[in-house]
C-alpha cells in the first residue's frame, strides 16, 4: 500500500490533520454522490493549493475528438469524456477582507474530514489563523439528497475565536469550468442564461456537440448563532458566473452560517426551456424541508440501503471499513432508478476512462446489484444492452461483419464505441462474452427466465453470429481459431487464441443455441416474433455449432493447463516474486513493448474464465491453473485481486484470499495503485463485494439451488451479509463456530451448505457448524 | 493504375489541358528540388481552387507533439514534422485590377505543364480569358539551381492578346504559412525580421521549439518585350509578409516579364545574424549570372548527373519516362553533398511521414547512391548512423536495454526516435538489421573495408548487443525466440518470431562477430580503440553466439517454406487473386483488426529476407517462397513491388517482373496507391532503379566479383545502365541480341555474366550473347 492516513473506523472515512499533499487524494476518497450527480470533496472556499475540481452529472458527456497518430478504419469516431460540470458548491469567504484559503493561512489546526457512510454526509472542520491574525473555526457539512436527487445541501459555518471580524460569504455558481482531461484542450460547456431572483440564482449552460442542457442552481439562507438572518442579497455577474454577496460583522464565539442548496436540472429529465422552472421546484421541495429534515431523510434513505446491502466484519476494523467504503461508493454511483444510466469505472469521482459502461458492468457489477437490490435493477442493466443492440450491430458492420452480428462496444455512453486506447482496447472483443454471460448469470440467480424471450435472446443471437464470423478455420490445426485479440489481460495485444476469448465464444454460441430451442418450445409467440426479425435458419445455427464444437484451445500437456494464448510458454517465465521489486509496478517502470513480451498478467485472464465457468472444471483443475497463473499476475488492474481472492478462498488458500481481499477492498483507501488522486475504482468495488459473498461465503448457484461453502479468515471474529435470492432475503452470519442462516423474507428455502441440503424457514434461525 | 493524364515522353513529364481535379496531383508530380530545398508545383499567381501548398528546406523540422490516447513508457516524445517553409515563389497578378486566378477565369486554354528532367526545369504555359474579357498568354519557367543551391529563379511573362491591359505584378514573400499536417493545429514559424532594400526583400523567421532560423528572400527584375524596364518598387508589408508592387500598361502582343530570384539561407550553414548578408551574397551570385546563364548552368549540372545515373529503355516510352522520373526525383531530393542530410520518404514533395530517415535509406537508397555516385556519398549515409550511435544507445536504454545495446529509430531527424504511429512502428525493430546490412552491402560493393574499423564496427556491436538482449530463451522450444515484433509487413503487429527479424538478428550477430575477429587481426590499433570504448569480452561474444546459433525459425514442412511468423498458417489463406476487387486496397476498405488477422502482406517481408540474403538460399528455395508469399501480397506499400520485380526476374517470371516494374516505376505517375496528391514516394524510387539493375540486369556481387544475369522484357528493344563499381564505370547495354559491356573508366575488370568470367578492358566493347 502507498498511503496510510485514513483513520480506521467501522462506519466513517476519517482524515485528521491538514496535509496539502493529501488534498487531491482526499478529494477522491471523500467524494459524494446520489446516483444522479456526484462531486469530489473539493473545498467550498477558495483554495490555491493543488486540487482536482470535479462535479459530475450522470449521463452528461462530451464526444471529445480522439487522439491517434494515423487514423485507421474501424477506430471510434470520438472519445466520450466524463464531463466536469458547472460548480455549485463554491462559497468564496473573506475575513476582514482577507480571502480564506487554506493554502495561504498562517496555521491550520484540528483539520478533520469525515465521510459518514452510514448516514450519507460529508463534514469538514478546522481551526485556522489567517495572515491578519484572525483565528476562526470553520465547519462545513454537505450531502447530495437521495430523496430529491436534483438537490444537494451545504451548511457552512464560521466562528471567530480571538476577535470580532467582518465575514463575507460569496456563494456562487460557475459554469466556466474545464476538464483536466481533454484531448484537445477544448471547452466543453457554453453558458446560455444567467439569472438571479431573490436568494436564488440559475445558470443554464449546454454542452458543445452533445447539446445537453443543464441548469445549475443555488439558494441561500443565513443564520447567526442559529437565528435566521436577513441580509440584502447583492448580486455580481460575469460571463459564466454569478455570485451573491453577504457581509456580517461577527463577534468572537458567534457562529455565522450559510446554508446553500444547489444542484442540477437536466434536459434528459425536463424540457430544455423548463430547466429553471424545474430548478425552482426542486429548491422549493428542498428548502421547505430545510437542512435538518433533509439530512434526517438522508439518514433514513441510507439506512434502507444498508439494511439490505451491508456486510459486517467483526474483529478487523480496516476490513470492515474497506467493504463498507466499497458498498457505499457503489450505491453513490448507481442506484438502479434510471435505466438509461450505467456504472462508470470512476463513478462521480474523476474524469479518467470516460464513458459510463465497460464490460465491468456485466462481469463485476451485475452480481452486486442483483443480490443486494430488487432484481429489476439488474434487469435494467441487462436491458440497457438490449436497447443498444442495433448500435452493436452497426459497430460490427463498421468492422466488416454482417447478417446481424453484434459487437458491443468496450466503452460507451449511448451504444456507440467511444474508446481512446487503440493499442489495448480495440481488440478486446471478449466483452461480447461477458454481456451474454450476464444474461445467463441473471436468469440462473433470479430464476427470471422471461428476460430471455423478451429481450435477451436477440442479444444472444447477435453475439453468437459475431463469434461465428469472427472465428477462422485453421487448416493447419483442423480447428477454428480466433486470431488477433486482446484478452482481459491488457498486458498482451493482438494475440492468437486467447483461451478466455475462445472459451467464452464457444460458450456464447452453445448458450444461444440452447436458448433458441427452449424459447422455440416454451415461448412460441416470442420465438415467432424474434425469428421474423433476425431471420435465422437451422442451417445457420448448424454453422455456428460447427465452430463451437471445433474450437481450438491452446493447452500445455507438460503443465496440464490451458494456455492464456498461443505461444505463452515461449516467454521468459520468471515469477513476479522473482522480479526486482524496484521494477514494480511494471506499467510505470517498463516500456510498453517490454510489458507485452513479458509473462506478466495485469488481471485475471484464464482465471477469469475459470471464475465464470467454475462448474465446468474440477477443483483440481482450478488449482492447477491458479497455481500456474497467479505467480505471473501483477494485479495492476483494479479488477484483478477480487477474482484471485475468490479462487484462493475456494482453494482454501485463506491467507492469500485475505491478502487479496484487503488489496481489493482498500485499493483506494490505501492507494495500492498510486493513482487515487485521479478518482476511485468504482466498478472493481463490486468485485470486493464478490470476494466476500462468493469468496469467503462461497455462494454459488448449483442446479437452481443457492449454495454456500463458508470460510472465515482467522483474522476475523465473524462476518455477515444478506442476499436477495428469488425474492427470499437470506442473512448469512459466519463465525469460527459455524454459520447461521436467517430468512428475513420469503418462503421456505432449501439451500446447500458445503454440499449438504439445509432447509431455511422464516423465523427459524438455522445454524450449521 | 488510377490516373492516366501524364503524356508519355522520354525526357519530360507533361500535362496538357487544365483540370482542377488534377491540380494537387500535378503539384506533387511536377515538384522541383535541388537537394537543399524543394517545392511543390504550386502556381505563382493566386489560386482559389484546391491546392496543397508546399515549400521545404532540407533538415528543417518541427517536433510536433505526438497524438496518443494514453501515453505509454517508451513512446517517442515528439513527431518530427517536415515543415512547410515560407513561400518565395508567389507573384500576385492583376489584369486591369482583376486578380489572375485560374479558378475564377472565364476560360483556360492551352494549359500545359512540362517538367524537363533532362535539364532540370519546370514550365507552365496557358492562355486565359478573364471575367473582364481580357485574354492573355502566360508563361512561367522556374528551377532550383544545382550550382547555387540556396537560390531558385522564375521567369513569369504575360502577353495580352485582345486588348491592352494594366498588368500589376506583386511578387511577395510570405512567412505566415501553415502545415496541412499538424497534430495540434499549431503554428510552426515565427517571423523575426522583415526588410526591403531596393528590389530585394528578406524575411527572417524561426521555427518554434527547434529554433531553426531561415532567411527567405527575393529579388526582382522586369522586362518588356525583352528590354529591361525600371519601374519604381513600391513596398507593402504585413506582419508576416512583404510584397513589391509593379504596374505597367501593356499593349496587345507585348510581353511583360518578371524575373524573380528567391530562396533560403539557413542557420545550419550561416550564423544566425548573418542570414540576410548571406542571402544578399547568394542573390548577387545568381543575378550577376542572370536567368539565362543560370539556366544554362542548370542544364549542364543535370547533364553531369544523367551522364552517370541515366537508364535508357528503348521501345517503351512509359517505362523510359518512369525510370527517369524516379532517378530525377531521387537526385532532386538528395545529392550526397551534405552528410547531415538524409532521404525523406516524400522528399520535398509533401508533408506525410515526417522525419527524414527511415530504414528505407539503408534497405533501398544506399544501393542506388552507391552505384551511381562517388562511393563517398554512400559512406556519408553510413556515417550518418555512426553519428547517431549514442542516441541509438539512449533509445534502447529508454526501452530497458543496457550495456551499449543500440536500437536505431524507425523515424528520425537527429538520431532520436520521432515516429507517430504506435500500432505499427513501435515494434518494427527489424530496422536495426537493415542498418548493419547496409554496412555489409557497402563494403561488399565498394571494397572499402576501412569504414568498418573506423566506424562501422561500433555500430555493429551496438546492434548485436541489442539482438542478444532482445531474444528470449524459450524452454518450450529449446531455442531463442524474438517475441512481440512487427516485421516489414506492417499489416501485422506484435507477432512472435517474425522470420525476417529472427533471420537478420542472427545474421547481425554473426556479422559482428566475424568483423570483430577481422578487425582484431588486421586493424590492431582500431581494435584497441574500439574495445577500450565498448568493453566487450570474449564471454559476451560467446553469449551472443549462443543466441545466434540457437535462433528459432518458424517453418512449415508441409509447404516447405519458412513462415512469416508463428501461427501464419492459422490464417484464412485466400489469395489476393480470389479476393473481391471491391475490397481493394484493403487499407482503405477494411478495418484495422480485419487487416491484422488476414494473411495479406503489405510489402515483402519473408521475401525481403530472401532479397537481402539471396545467396544463402538456392533458387529453388527462393521460388518456393516467392510462389507461397506473392499470392498473399497486396503491395500497398510503395516499397513492395520492386523487390517482387527483382525476384520475379531472377526466377524468369518476366511478365510478372515487367508488371511489377511498371507498378514501381509509375507508382506516382499513374497513382497506383490513390495518394499522389500527398506527395511522391521518393525512397521507393531507389527500388525502381534496383528493379532494373538488380532485377533485369541481374547485377550481384559474388566473391568480390561483379556479376550479371541480364534479362530483357519482350516489350523492350533494349535498355542500358551504368554502374560505378570500385572506381570502374561500366556501361551495360542489354538487347534481345545480347549484352554489351563498356568500361568507361577504370582498369581491366573481370566480371561474371551468367556465371561465365568475362574480361572487360577500357575501349574494348565486350559483347555477350
Amino acid at each position: 500500500m502507498n498511503q496510510n492516513y485514513i483513520q480506521p473506523d467501522n462506519w466513517s472515512i476519517i482524515e485528521e490533520g491538514f496535509d496539502p499533499e493529501s488534498v487531491k487524494s482526499s478529494e477522491s476518497l471523500f467524494s459524494i454522490g446520489n446516483g444522479a450527480m456526484g462531486q469530489r470533496a473539493n473545498f467550498e472556499e477558495n483554495y490555491t493549493g493543488a486540487t482536482f475540481q470535479g462535479s459530475y452529472i450522470a449521463g452528461v458527456y462530451y464526444p471529445d475528438k480522439t487522439r491517434v497518430g494515423w487514423w485507421k478504419n474501424g477506430y471510434p469516431e470520438y472519445f466520450a469524456k466524463v464531463l466536469n460540470a458547472p460548480n455549485w458548491i463554491g462559497i468564496k469567504v473573506t475575513i476582514n477582507d482577507e480571502v480564506l484559503d487554506l493554502n495561504a493561512c498562517k496555521k491550520v489546526e484540528e483539520f478533520r474530514r469525515e465521510l459518514n457512510m452510514k448516514e450519507g454526509w460529508y463534514e469538514r472542520t478546522f481551526t485556522t489563523t489567517l495572515q491578519n491574525d484572525i483565528q476562526i473555526e470553520v465547519a462545513s457539512k454537505r450531502f447530495l439528497s437521495l430523496d430529491i436527487d436534483e438537490v444537494g445541501a451545504i451548511a457552512y459555518s464560521i466562528k471567530p475565536i480571538n476577535n470580532n471580524a467582518t465575514i463575507k460569504y460569496l456563494p456562487y455558481l460557475d459554469a466556466g469550468i474545464e476538464n483536466e482531461d481533454t484531448n484537445w484542450e477544448e471547452k466543453f460547456w457554453e453558458t446560455i442564461q444567467i439569472k438571479a431572483a431573490g436568494n436564488q440564482a440559475f445558470i443554464v449552460a449546454k454542452t458543445l456537440k452533445t447539446d445537453f442542457h443543464a441548469c445549475t442552481f443555488m439558494q441561500t439562507e443565513l443564520k447567526l448563532d442559529g437565528e435566521s438572518l436577513h441580509l440584502p442579497t447583492n448580486v455580481s455577474e460575469k460571463s459564466t458566473e454569478i455570485a451573491f454577496h453577504y457581509s456580517q460583522e461577527v463577534n468572537p464565539n458567534e457562529t455565522f452560517t450559510i446554508y446553500k442548496y444547489g444542484g442540477y436540472t437536466v434536459c434528459s429529465n425536463h424540457n430544455k426551456n423548463e430547466l429553471i422552472a424545474a430548478a425552482k421546484k426542486a429548491l422549493q421541495n428542498a428548502t421547505s424541508l430545510g437542512f435538518d429534515t433533509l439530512l434526517q431523510n438522508q439518514k433514513e434513505a441510507w439506512a434502507k440501503i444498508w439494511e439490505m446491502a451491508d456486510i459486517t466484519i467483526e474483529g478487523d476494523v480496516k476490513a470492515q471499513q474497506g467493504i463498507r467504503f466499497n458498498i457505499f461508493q457503489l450505491n453513490q454511483t448507481y442506484l438502479g432508478k434510471d435505466s438509461r444510466l450505467n456504472i462508470g469505472p470512476k463513478g462521480f469521482t474523476g474524469e479518467k476512462y470516460g464513458g459510463s459502461t465497460y464490460w465491468d458492468t456485466e462481469a463485476y457489477c451485475i452480481p452486486f446489484y442483483m443480490t443486494t437490490k430488487d432484481q429489476q435493477v439488474a434487469r435494467n442493466l441487462l436491458q440497457y444492452r438490449y436497447n443498444h443492440l442495433e448500435k452493436a450491430i452497426e459497430n460490427a458492420e463498421k468492422l466488416g461483419f454482417n447478417n446481424g452480428a453484434a459487437l458491443y462496444p468496450m466503452v460507451t455512453m449511448n451504444g456507440e464505441e467511444c474508446h481512446n486506447e487503440w493499442e489495448i482496447t480495440f481488440e478486446e472483443i471478449h466483452r461480447n462474452g461477458a454481456i451474454a454471460f450476464a444474461i445467463f448469470n441473471y436468469t440462473r440467480y433470479t430464476g427470471d427466465y422471461s428476460y430471455i424471450p423478451e429481450m435477451g435472446l436477440e442479444v444472444m443471437i447477435g453475439i453468437a453470429r459475431f463469434w461465428h464470423q469472427r472465428a477462422t478455420f485453421s487448416t493447419a490445426k483442423d480447428k477454428y481459431v480466433i486470431l488477433g485479440v486482446t484478452g482481459p489481460n491488457e498486458y498482451e495485444n493482438n494475440v492468437n487464441n486467447n483461451w478466455y476469448t475462445n472459451y467464452i465464444a464457444q460458450w456464447c454460441i452453445k448458450f444461444a443455441q440452447e436458448n433458441i430451442q427452449k424459447v422455440k418450445q416454451e415461448y412460441a409467440s416470442d420465438y415467432e416474433r424474434i425469428m421474423q426479425k433476425v431471420r435465422l435458419s437451422d442451417q445457420e445455427i448448424s454453422s455456428w455449432m460447427e465452430v463451437a464444437e471445433n474450437m481450438y484451445f491452446p493447452r500445455s500437456e507438460e503443465y496440464g493447463v490451458y494456455l492464456q494464448q498461443d505461444g505463452f510458454l515461449d516467454k521468459d517465465l520468471v515469477s513476479v516474486a522473482d522480479l526486482d521489486q524496484k521494477q514494480r509496478p511494471i506499467n510505470q517502470k517498463w516500456s510498453w513493448d517490454r510489458i507485452l513480451r513479458s509473462p506478466y498478467i495485469k488481471q485475471a485472464d484464464t482465471l477469469q474464465g475459470f471464475y465464470f465457468f467454475e462448474d465446468h472444471f474440477t477443483t483440481q483443475e482450478l488449482e492447477k491453473h491458479f497455481d500456474f497463473y497467479e505467480p505471473f499476475t501483477v494485479h495492476e488492474s483494479s479488477l484483478s485481486p477480487c477474482v484471485h481472492s475468490i479462487q484462493a478462498a475456494k482453494l482454501d488458500k485463506m491467507d492469500m484470499a485475505y491478502t487479496f481481499y484487503l488489496r481489493t477492498s482498500r485499493l483506494d483507501l490505501d492507494d495500492y495503485n498510486k493513482e487515487v488522486e485521479e478518482g476511485l475504482h468504482i466498478t472493481s468495488m463490486a468485485g470486493t463485494w464478490m470476494s466476500i459473498v462468493e469468496g469467503f461465503g462461497g455462494m454459488r448457484i448449483k442446479n437452481d439451488t443457492l449454495s454456500f461453502e463458508p470460510r472465515i479468515p482467522w483474522q476475523w471474529k465473524g462476518y455477515s451479509f444478506k442476499v436477495n435470492f428469488r425474492n427470499h432475503i437470506l442473512k448469512i452470519n459466519v463465525t469460527h463456530d459455524g454459520t447461521t442462516f436467517e430468512l428475513e423474507k420469503g418462503n421456505d428455502l432449501v439451500i446447500l451448505v458445503d454440499g449438504i441440503k439445509v432447509a431455511v424457514t422464516p423465523n427459524n434461525l438455522v445454524t450449521v457448524s
